[in-house]
């Protein structure tokens, strides 16, 4: 294909003008994407419910908080390598950008940040009452636990906003975290992470209320950790540091490794918060999330192949120095370009909590690269104009799981769960609750569902919806029960979906190895024609265990929820599990669904329902 | 008088031609000197014999070493406010520029030192066994002890030489010590000295040949004070904090306050260094010099107006924390705008101390601020075109004072002097001794010498030399000896020097307060058409003691030596007294030398020798 003239170019590069007005036929086979121009492909997999900005590149979500002046809730994100930029939401499903275009609220180029502005965190009524963010200030780059680490790369510094969070105005001053620890050397050390906790002021003791940051890094040669710091003076300017309050083995694992990946060599994005069965409660139990840096050997220099988006709970204890302990661990979303998560308490007297009756909640964004960060070669970027997204909004709380038959199964150690309570039989195991917020959840499925009819496979089958949607903006839940002989077969069950005669996505659960699996072999015609266009399976593991019910013992059913929003897939499962991906079909009619069914076993499907059409999240962009 | 042309003042701003072409007629009474054109008074009042650069402002001396591969010394100075540049002497008495027209060997601009770059000092064989430079680096301004501190304004940053000293490169990283220790509400934090210490490295203690460093400032509302600092690894990367080594409350005194002034609201330009009666020893007495920042009441904010040279000896030792306690105090130069001393070890290994067979020796170069510290307001800066001087350089080593009567003058507590032996109605007193380096002052002499006769006044009179220079580059020797009556009593004994018709300055000693006094009330009369020229008076004190000689009891000999360098007035006595000024006088005639005799008392005059001319310190330079 040829190049169009460069003013064709000119035109559609500019800032204005997101998309260009080239028209695409998605009712034949793609050329090299690459070759269309810019903007060409900005809404080809643009999804519509998701938070990100109206142009440009995702990084990571950071910097959320209520602002307690309105009760509205600002999520962040880092924004085009050049700052943080921010919305705002009074509902959890739609949002306002604080600024035109969405330009950051905060750039880099000031004497603390001369080269970039990395992760922050949010004090809402700090300096003067008013809305604190703490971030990793950075001066020189690369930054990279595969290299010897810069000294000064990465300090910790304060800004202020004054205008409801359109701009943080960093303080004339230098950073107030400014350095690690003295004479750790240090694999990373940014993302700090401000929080409260009452059991930490309790246990070193600290006044009430105290502010918190965990410091995500390691140490070279020794491996990943958290540095802890308190709040010193009633101006934040200074931040005592109180130990590696976590730090783990240099690419060790938690258990064997299954339930939650690797530790890897450094940690990053690492939130701590705590919770119980409702939501956010102060005096909870404490968790923990981080993306976790993994490589596999050799390792490349300046290359974090795996990326591991990570749960953890805990106990904490003072022993001569605060720590803090693993119980569980696991992931927050097995999806290979899910990453730097970032949560933040929304209590109950924030505008979207009042209006939807919930209580105190942490509410958590996953950010999934658009580019596999940045490995993903020959990615029509310029062409689409928009790279990654944050995905759905997750409220995290304790879920327990009741009346699971105590065997080997449940009774697994250094899993993603744990066992509670035992009597006669059975367990209650606790792990960590994963659900869409309850508001975007509403909103997703507010358009017009249809139910398909309950049907059983038990062989080999694909069999076509009685509706599948018309687009590719949906939800599907649906129950699958297996029988107990399922285990250790090689019975898979779960659904096509995105298909047409030249395209499909399919998403089973397989016990063999105790995954769900999406199949991407064939989700995008583009993937023949264009590289970057990763077509490689994603899997996470989700244990469905042995349940009481009644006087049987039965397979836990699988509780399955797909958010199809354009390109982007999120499957979440039985309250506990969630996988993001990137499916980018290509054919307009590629949006037929079909109950999957290989291998031998019966698959019983249940409560099949479509709605279809989400909803724009963003009302008021162009 | 008229400005001439703008032509003209152009071509006499030139970089490249420093000074005016105007011809200026020193036999008639000057103008308001601020309305000459730009660089009309390079010459006027320039010294010869001097470390100053070619043109522009020379600040604090620092950054001097010995180049263990050339055995070169180099002497460092601020320069125009813009980084520090330096020269080379292989004999202490002629210098070359490190650059052309002295341009910097750093200059601030970087990541770490984007305002400024203060006083450093070098580690002669540092990193990659190359001179390395420890310096404060500077964030934001301003700073100073009378305003609240902005954090992070001064870090402590490395860089080093590898083209003999030409160019100090910063390290691509962050400060080496990024910050004053944790939560230190600190009034400065700059001026890092870095030095060896034997006691040190066994009261501590630490591996032999250990680097220390200590950084001067004080802490807003307790008071100025030294941190101790020490090398942690082999790369300089890390420096371990011991603590305020040495703290004294705010703006309090050695004793009265009589000998060493105040120690102010903030500690500046502190060395560290050993010494004995030859010079420079490591397991010798420990010694620092200091500049103290004080002021009068009430305090103006951001004026220090008051600036004392001062030097302190003292013990050290390792009490839970290492101190370092003093035991006697002094000024290292009394002169109003004497100030900022750097110095360094030079070793008998030197090219300098081979030549001249100097065992190993601890130099000291004074600043003399040009523009009483910026307060000159009016003075023509851009007539002249440089602004101040750094003194000759001073060898330090321990003094003692033998056989002087065991009385109440010896005997007095926190003074300048401690008694160190005692027998049969004398002792021996210790004080720091304080002369004009060997090599220094032999090519001071090697001009024309004449020997005015002995004489005694018993009236007061000003009796002219037979033999008065004919130029204002001399040095001056005499000994004055009192009689046991002039004690308290109104006598004054000196000399009148640049003196003519209309002009003079008398120096003298005066007893009523153990003073040397320099007058300048009639020093210049330039001072009476234009402002900024300083007239007012300068003294420092002495105490002739009572020395036993044979069987009597005399009033110990001053022994006195003047080196006028033109404007430049260096008054040494016994040994163990500086007083540097400013004396700026306008007629050429103004060069006579006259007795100066005043009250009543016997003043007897010996070993009077003028040595003329003085030598060229820049035989390199246009």
């Amino acid at each position: 294909m040829k190049l169009p003239p460069a003013a064709v170019l000119l035109g559609t590069h500019s800032a204005m003008q997101s998309r260009s007005s080239v028209s695409i036929d998605y009712n034949v086979a793609p050329p090299n994407l690459s070759t269309l121009p810019n903007g060409s492909l900005f809404d080809t997999w643009r999804p519509r419910a998701h938070v990100l900005p109206p142009t440009g590149q995702v990084g990571d979500p950071c910097m959320h908080y209520t602002d307690p002046s309105t009760g509205l809730f600002h999520v962040g994100y880092l924004h085009n390598s050049e700052g943080i930029s921010g919305a705002t939401t009074d509902d959890l499903a739609t949002y306002q950008d604080l600024n035109p275009e969405g330009r950051q609220s905060i750039v880099p180029g000031g004497i603390n940040d001369p080269i970039a502005v990395f992760d922050g965190s949010v004090i809402p009524a700090g300096i003067n009452s008013l809305p604190t963010l703490l971030y990793t200030s950075v001066s020189f780059l690369p930054i990279h636990w595969s290299i010897p680490y810069t000294r000064g790369s990465e300090t910790q510094s304060l800004a202020v906003s004054s205008d409801g969070g359109r701009n943080f105005t960093k303080l004339d001053q230098g950073p107030v975290i400014p350095g690690p620890p003295f004479a750790y050397n240090v694999t990373g050390f940014r993302d700090p992470y401000v929080f409260q906790n009452p059991t930490l002021d309790s246990l070193l003791p600290s006044p009430n209320n105290t502010w918190y940051t965990v410091i995500s890094g390691g140490l070279h040669g020794k491996g990943p950790a958290q540095f802890l710091y308190r709040q010193y003076d009633p101006d934040f300017q200074y931040w005592e540091y109180l130990g590696q309050w976590w730090h783990e083995p240099t690419n060790s694992t938690w258990g064997n490794g299954t339930w939650a990946g690797r530790w890897g060599f450094n940690f990053e994005t690492g939130n701590v918060f705590s919770l119980d069965d409702q939501g956010y409660n102060p005096d909870g139990q404490i968790f923990t999330t981080l993306g976790t840096e993994g490589s596999g050997q050799p390792i490349v220099p300046q290359l974090t192949s795996i990326h591991d988006m990570l749960w953890v709970s805990g106990t904490v204890a003072n022993n001569s120095s605060i720590t803090f302990t693993p119980n569980m661990a696991g992931f927050l979303d097995w999806g290979f370009s899910s990453y730097a998560a970032s949560g933040k308490i929304l209590p109950a007297t924030s505008q979207p909590s009042t209006k939807s009756g919930a209580p105190d909640r942490f509410i958590s964004y996953v950010w999934l690269s658009g580019d596999l960060f940045e490995q993903a070669k020959g990615f029509p970027t310029d062409q689409q104009n928009w790279t990654g997204t944050l995905l759905l909004p997750r409220e995290l709380r304790v879920l327990t799981i009741p009346n699971v038959v105590d065997n080997a199964l449940a009774r697994e150690s250094e899993a993603s769960w744990r066992v509670v309570r035992s009597s006669a039989g059975t367990v209650d195991l606790q792990t960590l609750g994963i659900s869409i917020a309850r508001e975007t959840k509403s909103a997703l499925l507010s358009g017009t569902s249809a139910t398909e009819p309950s049907r059983t496979l038990n062989t080999t089958s694909l069999i076509p919806f009685q509706h599948s949607p018309t687009s590719k903006f949906f939800v599907l839940s649906a129950q699958l029960t297996f029988p107990a002989s399922a285990r250790n077969s090689s019975l898979q069950g779960g659904f096509q979906i995105l298909s047409s005669e030249l395209e499909s996505t399919t998403i089973y659960y397989q016990f063999s190895n105790e995954s769900i699996i999406v199949d991407r072999s064939n989700t995008s015609a583009a993937a023949k024609t264009t590289s970057g266009i990763d077509s490689s399976p994603e899997s996470g593991r989700l244990r469905l265990f042995d349940v009481r019910d009644g006087e049987k013992e039965v397979v836990e059913t699988l509780d399955l929820t797909l958010v199809v929003d354009n390109s982007v897939l999120e499957v979440y499962a039985n309250g506990r599990f969630a996988l993001s991906t990137w499916v980018r079909s290509w054919y307009a009619n590629s949006t037929g669904i079909s109950f999957f069914q290989n291998g031998v076993g019966e698959v019983k499907f249940e409560n099949v329902t479509v709605s279809e059409g989400l909803y724009d999240a963003w009302p008021d962009r162009a």
